[in-house]
């Protein structure tokens, strides 16, 4: 993507989840769906903080989700207690790419599954893609500021 | 219930939802809770049909979920195909009973779980429950009229 | 239920748990099935202390959903954070009371949805309920008196 | 991958998948998980197919899902009626691709998702993946020689 800068990916936004025993499938480990809306929960997070869901209900601006990518690294068992990092790690013109971390506490903090996502600013008026606006951009490296550049 | 009547409780509303993967859990059957969104889906369609939701659009009059039972009567695995039917057993003031029967195709057509969920109309306007109007009750029961007694 | 005893209905297992985002549906609010889902899990973390899961290993005994009940007090959105609480508050011979009570931080600490479920001890090679042996209702007792009967 | 055959890709597997009502998150459209779920059903249909899942239960040998990339194409909405197709792509020594796409009936038959995941055939006997056997091969041929190359 272009635009990738510097100050981005820094992996300001963490949060804790804990399994629930439902989270689980036949196969007796979590099912490969629930580490997504884990990663979702995370990006509304992100979202809350910078702003963009009271843009989305004041001017009809919001964010789509246009593709994903997830590697599995480890299965998760109930009872565990994950830790899910999130970082926008590029922005383009109207696109940005936003990817997670998922750490599992009952193995000793290692890694369990990462993942990107590119979302697009929507204009929900107009129907079309629509640019990030400068504010929105400046709000993301300031929330991006506070990370601690390791996930 | 106050306000049984025996126009209702005819089952006019029957859908086919065939089982996911996804739906089982850990003990290899499927979770508990997916019934309650197969009813939830059944209750959907007969609210579309009687013009409910609707209303929720144009008035702020919609329908609240307050209360829920279910039996489990046989457990359910991939792949089978479920017929899901609900009927409206019973209408107070401003509260109405629906009943739902889930049949598995695998097991012969035999019931897999019955649920009953009471609903009250409420008015999103005052945050108060409100009398179902006679319009939206006379639907109802032209909906049941549909029915076959027989679930 | 026969057999009730002023030793259950205590209280003794809280599990706090995060809303996700992905728990809302399209009426803006948590989902009804996630609510049990949550109790699910305060469930499993109950069975865990009292080693009924072990048994269902070993000797392939173990407890059977037979009916669940739930009324939905408030509504409740992301983000939040649940307190459930869960007990077993009645034994019969070979079947068992649990009632569970969800309160949101958001919402003051006051609750937001109530449930109660019957499970019956099943013994998978009989096919058949089997009564719950005295060592488990030992345990369970053990459990209870830990719990401040105040829920 | 390595071992990319001209008879993969065929798309052999097709099912029919409704729309649940609770399918749909806060944003009024079927949350991105869903998608997911889906081909996942497409995914065990054609391992039920291909015998692979007796294979996990007779030899200890399965798949596991390494990795998953989606695109998201077009929003879906209760009620509709997708048709999930699903195909082996490509396969080699011991992984293999399968690739997924998913159709509105509501949206005139037009494409709402396409995604691919990577699976490894693991060994749980020694924790290490393992080649796919020659007659698991043939059969997955076989499977895909009855697809129309046309999704």
């Amino acid at each position: 993507m272009e635009g990738v800068d510097e100050n981005l990916g820094r992996w300001p936004v963490s949060t804790e989840i804990p399994v629930q025993w439902g989270d689980m499938d036949s196969l007796n480990h979590v099912n490969h769906t629930v580490f997504l809306t884990w990663m979702e929960t995370a990006r509304m997070i992100y979202f809350d903080q910078c702003g963009i869901m009271e843009k989305m209900e004041s001017e009809g601006i919001g964010p789509i989700l246009a593709s994903l990518k997830a590697n599995y690294i480890s299965p998760v068992h109930f009872p565990d207690k994950m830790t899910v990092k999130a970082t926008i790690s590029a922005m383009g013109n109207s696109s940005f790419e936003m990817s997670y971390r998922i750490f599992s506490e009952k193995n000793s903090g290692k890694i369990a599954c990462e993942g990107t996502v590119l979302g697009v600013l929507f204009d929900y008026n107009s129907g079309k893609s629509t640019p990030i606006p400068d504010e929105l951009r400046s709000r993301i490296v300031e929330i991006e500021s506070k990370g601690s550049d390791d996930p």
